[in-house]
């Protein structure tokens, strides 16, 4: 079994107002040094698969279609090995 | 300047309902060997501060009362350094 790690993250040039209403709200309880905030989804999956290249182009495929804006967000993955259970 | 990376997760004993989602649209498109998905937030908060002794509390205090549901919700959150810029 192998583990799919993704980081779905916003463009840097993208306004991430989740990001500011939680950085206005830390500022509003008195966390005074907060300087940004960025929120961003992780999403694992799990595949019955055993071969890390065989995986590799299947999640970027996933990523593309499925889980990221190309418009608006970017993406990152790492892959490991799950033990089995 | 100091970045907290703050990964919040659904307890594994809670349904992760836009998981099954998305499982569900992967094998639908022929990903056939996906086994479970699960969707969690990535927050990276960026602070004014140069001891990470000193911020471990307060980061923890941040998830406590804003960013996690107690009820739901586990976190964990690492601490580094980021190259002034």
């Amino acid at each position: 079994m192998l583990k799919a790690k993704i980081f779905v993250q916003l463009k840097p040039s993208v306004l991430d107002p989740q990001g500011k209403a939680v950085s206005g709200t830390l500022s509003q309880l008195g966390f005074d040094t907060v300087q940004s905030t960025r929120i961003s989804r992780y999403i694992e999956i799990v595949f019955a698969e055993n071969d890390v290249e065989v995986l590799r182009p299947k999640v970027k495929e996933i990523c593309d279609t499925l889980l990221a804006n190309p418009n608006t967000e970017t993406y990152h993955f790492d892959i490991e090995k799950v033990a089995e259970s």
